[in-house]
């Protein structure tokens, strides 16, 4: 196991009709922004309720915060924070909403002009030393950002991670009733983000770290024990409590802690988004099965145990063990409704070498838990993905 | 799944050759006291590393503290912080001294005189407003004292457990190497503790809360597997890590969120501790077979799953299937050396009384997840266990 830090203070509050608690997790008298993405909130009476639960605090509102949200949309919410001396950030939404929550946190303490300057190619530290404090309302689980302290912001021709202990959010309701109205297609991209994320902590090589594999393994179980049925039966609470839960544990630091990770299919997938503006999610179940074919040399031990203790597949040679969970895990993605082809989205072949020329100028040149992930190497993933 | 909170905030630092970090976590100028138990961390050279990382800080030191602390020797401890104003408490030891820390925390800023207020039969929340801040250097795995809020107090002829958000430790520095000296009875009495506080969250009736029950069988099959070489090879480093980190894993409120809980194993335990001085995990290990005997039916569903999961036991009669896996964890705790039976133990047959009869002057009179674990259950279960 690798020596590791774990620290995670958001405070979780979990389960169905628990917003009235939410006085009870904001400093008293704050002045509280709302932020928001489009208008499933309000259509759906959660703006309402939140509105309600927020009765005694003065409150703002920001809406229309896009999915992959760009930093001149967040630069108009800290315009508004600034000029009401807002106090609390409640982001009501998914990821998007609190990444930009996350950015508009930081940025609204930022004492400089060059607000691109907080945030760099690929995934970096960012350079602040204080936020707005903020909590969450979750209404897609997928990304995790609901507890932890990463978040992804776009700008001009790319997506660009940070990090900072700073936000993480001061609390987050996960309430599964709220995703009951979700379009099927946003669930099952909920799901695939949030095996991948698992994939890409587990998926390196050996360090004899049990308790992370074996909960790492859990939560690729459940989802595909659950998956299918968790978009097919949109109002099953226990589907829905299960795959929210599931989300949240996939990337909080939990099974990431003392072990190498790769986040290179997320690295390319976002230049993929960037450029085609295709669904994270979506991304991801592209580039996976043909970057794990490329690199199940260096993967081998971690790909058995994947096949042995998730598919349960133990007979054949190593290479065919190792095919067929990939294959079982294209198959599961596509029972899902998301398909594994980059020539199932309206990318042509010659279009791939953008994406190559994206990683290049973004400094994206040596990828994975080994940094031995070039640029000829990725080239070939994405060929062998159309 | 059950409705839950779920908030941790200790900052854990896993690893060897960390404690020069310690520096970074203590608030500057503040005068800290080092608390600890008997000699073990002079003898081993701990104290003068953890002395040496705090170059700088004025330091107290205040040893002596035994296993299942005392209130009264927990009230020295507090005229030392009272008389110096010390600011910060570093535990340096295992759930004896974590726990006797904790309660150290809380007493030095209580005003009033009465200190057993703080304290109640049971399992209760302590009624404290302030605690001194502390952080702890983990020198024994088992309780999960260093990343939770719980705490177990000795006072005349009880034991008496407390919590409060106040007593998180606000870091726990994690080395396994610090375990390399441990006696072979302790890391034994570790094993089983970790593992019957994962059966106590895990072993009552299904609430379909997926993530909750494959990490505790994942923390299970790990303890399994890696038991008895943590005892025989000392001093390899990846058997005492990944025991480390599952004990803490075991008691840290991510297991027990959202699910039922039965703490009977470990309440019908205390009083044979209080009364007997036995081991606490030793205690527990005779109580449970027995407990899960007597209680098959109401856990039918859960220790089904268990026999199935983690002993992959499939074949027979339900009644066949959960005495065989009961069975399997005897001979586990065996094979680390640990008894099963109370008769192991210099407790005779007619003392079994007193156990009944200290539970209910404690108002221990209706245990378990369901609440009607009456005292005549628990004699015969403990009759069966003799």
């Amino acid at each position: 196991m690798l020596n590791f830090n774990f620290y995670n203070p958001t405070h979780i509050v979990f389960g169905k009709d628990r917003l009235s608690e939410i006085i009870t997790l904001i400093p008293e008298k704050s002045k509280v922004l709302i932020t928001y993405g489009g208008g499933s909130i309000k259509k759906f009476g959660t703006l309402d309720k939140v509105l309600n639960a927020l009765k005694g605090f003065k409150v703002f509102e920001f809406g229309g915060i896009e999915a992959n949200p760009q930093l001149n949309t967040c630069l108009k919410a800290v315009d508004i924070i600034k000029e009401n001396n807002i106090d609390f950030i409640l982001a009501v939404g998914g990821g998007s909403v609190i990444d930009a929550t996350k950015y508009i946190s930081i940025a609204a303490k930022y004492k400089g002009n060059d607000y691109t300057s907080l945030i760099k190619n690929g995934f970096s530290p960012a350079p602040v030393t204080d936020a707005v404090a903020f909590g969450t309302i979750l209404t897609l689980p997928a990304t995790g950002s609901e507890m932890n302290a990463f978040s992804v912001i776009s700008h001009e021709s790319g997506k660009h991670g940070f990090f900072s202990p700073l936000i993480y959010p001061k609390f987050s309701f996960l309430d599964p009733t709220l995703t009951f109205t979700l379009p099927k297609t946003q669930v099952a991209n909920g799901i695939v983000d949030t095996y991948i994320h698992v994939l890409e902590q587990y998926l390196t090589y050996p360090i004899d770290a049990r308790f992370q594999d074996r909960t790492a393994e859990g939560i690729l179980q459940t989802l595909i024990e659950i998956g299918i049925k968790t978009i097919e039966n949109p109002e099953d609470y226990n589907y829905r409590a299960n795959f929210m839960w599931c989300a949240t544990m996939a990337l909080n630091g939990l099974i990431g802690a003392g072990v190498p990770q790769d986040w290179s299919t997320h690295m390319i997938g976002h230049e993929i988004t960037a450029k085609f503006n295709i669904d994270h999610a979506k991304t991801l179940a592209i580039v996976l099965p043909s970057l794990l074919r490329e690199r199940k040399g260096k993967k081998e031990g971690k790909l058995l145990q994947y096949a042995n203790r998730v598919w349960n597949i133990t007979e054949g040679s190593n290479e065919e063990i190792i095919e067929a969970a990939i294959v079982k895990t294209e198959v599961f993605f596509n029972s899902l409704g998301i398909a594994t082809k980059i020539s199932d989205y309206p990318i042509k072949k010659e279009e791939l070498k953008d994406i190559i020329h994206q990683l290049e100028s973004h400094g994206m040149t040596a990828l994975s838990e080994t940094g031995d992930l070039t640029l000829d190497i990725t080239e070939r993933i994405l060929e062998n993905a159309y």
